[in-house]
């Protein structure tokens, strides 16, 4: 059953010392986000940055979701004001925003979900104090999770500015891009030695300060392996990754065990 | 790479002794059909009776497989003339027709698939034509692949009679409904053996006519049993269950392996 | 907080001797829908027939209102059994069905909804089991309401018969397409003494045989008058009508009032 | 400027003696269906046949269409109650309707497009009320325009009889189904003399009966020809065939006459 | 009927010392706004920053406006020249810009609006210039109304330099922002005098100098307030409100004045 | 047949000293791509910022046109990353940025196009990996074709320092944009001889230093002007004005020419 009200499931699963499962969308499809949330994901993100589809997707997946009680979070393609708020808006719990790399841009992102005097979101929450009740409008600014995205070599060196600008919930590593930055290659669920101690000093880095620390992981080995060094956010796969290596391990089973499939008859 | 060309796979497949390993689409997402298309379905079935979607979805499905050689086939929601050549004229190359329990009711379906005087299906092949050609005007009887759907206690009766209809390509066998009809309970993949024996002979009444034997299954597992009794054209679970069992598998690896997912920081 | 159970809120508040007030959907907008299932409706139906749209975006539709408890009816544009299905198997709690003015139509209408042996419904219960969870399969036959619409002078002359086709849970009357039947011209809250008799035997008819009576109404004073007269269904405008009447109050204050809206400066 | 009256251009151009030039429409867009309105054609049809799009898609090129005094004209897909009912109550000002073979199709379906007691169209116009204004709901059965389609052998055959059904306004011939059903092969703008001579006795029919005469053709040259033996309504190509043989023509003056178009530079 | 000329309704309206009266669009659905449009408002908005839906709605939303004479206007979800330009060339009347805080963002804006010389607008008005005529591209840069908003109270403190940028056409209150900055809390319709001193001195900065004054409200009492203190665009509710109002007062009379609507047969 | 590996036909011709025919797309109906896809362009612009659509269309649109060998092109609305590299991952082949002015502005556009080192394009080529391949991720910066868009007078001063920025593969003259900043006033196919100095300075510019340059026409014959004086890569019109051009022909055609149209019966 759904839980409409401005208790966030992602601040309170923290509070209990829990790791949120979430679970990534990259398929337009209602009915697909809508299975994904019968799953048992603690939240699952919208990524309109990396998936083919925009906004005028995400209200429907949005609402589909919202039949259950799992948390929506949307990761935005960029840094911009106007797209975070309406995102916020259409009643999403939390926002994950690529390519946050010194004090200045993480101000900007945290601002635009916070109203004044704490930034300079804009008042008109259509959706969300529809769905989440006229108390949204004075409990936003408590119940909107931020998390800007440590994913180059430049927020790296900026780590200590970006986590000190106020409103931080949690940064959010994407893995990909900082292998890409780092070693000249993306690449899911590396191992390099030196990469694991990087993404452990990140974590360790924001939990001391009480901040949450969320990655991006192909498998649940991996994301296990997170959890150990201090994320408490894993994301695992996506759903079109899910349903590809589902599909192939089934094709593999009939093809290669049939005898390439031919007829007994 | 596409094929776009009047030799439709599935004739070709069947004129190896191969069987069609069909997959089965439930989510109305252009992108979940181009993601099933790359991962080595022979063909791919637009599932329109059960599917949360119809038409309106259809074409952008059809168009994003049609980016590779994977065939399309179409089950329509019931035995309808005008829906069913709106999907011939988008382009698929073959039509499964639910629900079909007597010899009027095949022929009124056969003839829905082919143009006089072997049919009354209308002229108009719209996106056919562009797709395959403007030989698919005077191609297309020969082209197109029927299948009336086998799934009620009527149709087992009347089983010669459909099979005897000029230009039966093949049956498909509903397991579902079959069951609810002679068992009073749905249930896929059923191992009942009087359930397996009527299957079989399903597929040889077809086979030994020279008519191809389709079935829907919910595993390679099962899959392979039928093509062992008979069946050349076996579908393997649906994109929505493949997705959902491969995002509940993650999760019990996560959430049970992880002590309930606590944070190790 | 919605209440995907079994439950079907249309049986348990007529169980209870109560009335159903339910809205009516003209406006295709997942979110003009799920504004209407957060102000109080008891359902909300989906008018496929006269509202322009069609079952492309129902599912939308219902997804945003099952955010809310509020139960779904969908009226299909026709007694077609292919397009029923569709609707129950994207997870209504009820189907109004127009113009059934025969036995047999009656008959082929309640079939379309009830699995055999109880019907002819084809499995596949695809998002309704996803929603309302594993047990719908074997649930479905007692939860789906089915209301057969009364609506032309053969249904009248017929109402017993229709009434008497096992699993017709209540009938709805059209009460413009009645009137258009019996006077000639269609009107809705029609006052015409006669008709308001007419009205009253057909609840009556329908009550004694503990079958529910529903119908459409244009006000809340129309409607008392029907709940007055046996309706234990009622509807109560449109979505599109009540937007368009409060538009025009409105503008009709600031207009009228203002002096023709001059500016005072 | 559109023209939102009750006026069908249809009747009053027919009632002037003058014929109807008519757009047809395979693009399920808005827009292009805009930009088409905006050429001179004074009738454009929505050929929800054989264009790969249906209702859904409908509202919005009706919608646009009529920010121009352009009529719309729907051809549905099969004589279907439930659908051509749901295309009027959208606004169209005439629907053509496939297939029609007989008297009792031809009745079927001059009721699905008449109020009773001249028919059984179910009363609702939702849309068409909003942009006709409310006089449409007595007006309707006098605007509406009927076009049933002659496309083979067995109408051909009852010509008389179908004509003859009250209520037939105009009858549409169908030349690529009539020439497949009187020579096997379905061509546009035929020139075999017999074909000529059929089309011409169907247009005399007709229209001594003051019934209106339409038929689609490929090109100004046949257009001209028709008009020249009785045709007053009379399609000329589509939308997508105009653009591919605008686009075609522009491709070979640049390929062709540049060499290949190698740069010069 | 539609005006599709050069005349753009808000000037005239203001040229004749009147008030526009403006509707809001939080609904995305070209038949809502259609409705809309057909109710007396002189302009409709729509509003894509707070309103759960963008462009990609936007363009069939216009196009049912413009099959009736109310202007257009488009509020944009931010100060980006590449929306604001593909909402003027999709062909709005005008553009309402939030967060317009200093003399560079407001020259940033107007310039968005203006073909060079007097800005940076990029040519290409595909849609506007089918609907207004190819005289739209000389004409635009005078047609086009710019509406700056005051919503902040750096807004406040800039307001002459502002207000002074060549071509700014009317601002707009945004007063639930301007509220929010304040007061520390968002509220339409506030009553408190210095508030009301407030929105009075920005309405005769404006006025004074020629240019326009508007702003949002929730009911026609306040906007009748509005227009006396010197306002000439006044916004009342929006089509969502308007629709949960109209079915909470429905509801609220058939819920309690009829005993909790128990069926009194 | 499609050709979806990593050889982008934009290099290929340029590399054989060709020229790229490029189409134009405005219509956003994945059916109209298709059509034009099959016409023989080389390649195809989604024009994104002056056609009537965004990104909800393209995915869609690009998936169409990949049933062929067509490559496909997003100009942008706006020189914005986050779309930018939206379109990139969608796999487009190459980008058009408009309004690209200073050598900062050219570097933000490259950099958008690159993974790091090269620029600062986030990784995750969701729909580009699943088209052309997994070896998309590394091959991906030699892959992507860059165009920005020399079209204001400040872009022609800094010709040489925008055409100096690494990875600039093209750029693209709008000739409405730049006659408007130059003359005054928008022009396609403009014949002022100091407008075609002008052109072929920039294509002459550009090719010396082996970038290609591209252009907007109207017409065959001023495309081939075009390529006399240097340009590689032309565009002819559009496919909404091929469609609109089409269509007036063929109702000049027939409503000069027939009298008006009058019927000769």
């Amino acid at each position: 059953m759904p839980n409409p009200s401005l208790e966030n499931p992602l601040r309170t699963i923290w509070a209990n010392n829990g790791v949120v499962i979430n679970g990534w969308l990259h398929l337009p499809s209602s009915f697909a986000s809508e299975i994904m949330a019968h799953q048992g994901w603690d939240s699952l993100t919208l990524d309109t940055q990396h998936g083919p589809y925009d906004f005028s997707s995400a209200v429907g997946m949005i609402q589909a979701i919202q039949t259950s009680p799992t948390a929506v979070v949307a990761r935005v393609a960029w840094n911009d004001p106007g797209t975070i708020m309406k995102y916020l808006d259409a009643g999403v719990h939390a926002i994950i925003c690529p390519m946050v790399n010194t004090r200045a841009e993480c101000e900007a992102f945290i601002g635009a979900c916070r109203y004044p005097p704490r930034g300079y979101r804009s008042y008109g929450p259509t959706r969300a104090a529809l769905h989440f009740g006229p108390e949204y409008a004075t409990g936003a600014n408590d119940f909107v999770v931020t998390m800007p995205m440590i994913e180059t070599a430049q927020a790296l060196e900026n780590l200590e500015q970006i986590l000190d600008v106020p409103g931080v919930d949690a940064i959010f590593v994407g893995p990909g891009d900082l292998g890409q930055a780092l070693y000249g290659q993306a690449q899911i669920d590396r191992e390099t030695p030196g990469f694991l101690l990087t993404l452990e000093r990140i974590a360790r880095t924001a939990r001391v300060k009480n901040i949450g620390a969320g990655i991006f992981t192909n498998s649940s080995a991996y994301a296990k392996k997170m959890i150990e060094i201090g994320y408490n956010f894993v994301t695992i796969s996506s759903d079109a990754r899910l349903l590809a290596s589902a599909a192939k391990q089934v094709l593999n089973e009939i093809k290669n065990d049939a005898g390439q499939a031919k007829s007994g008859y």
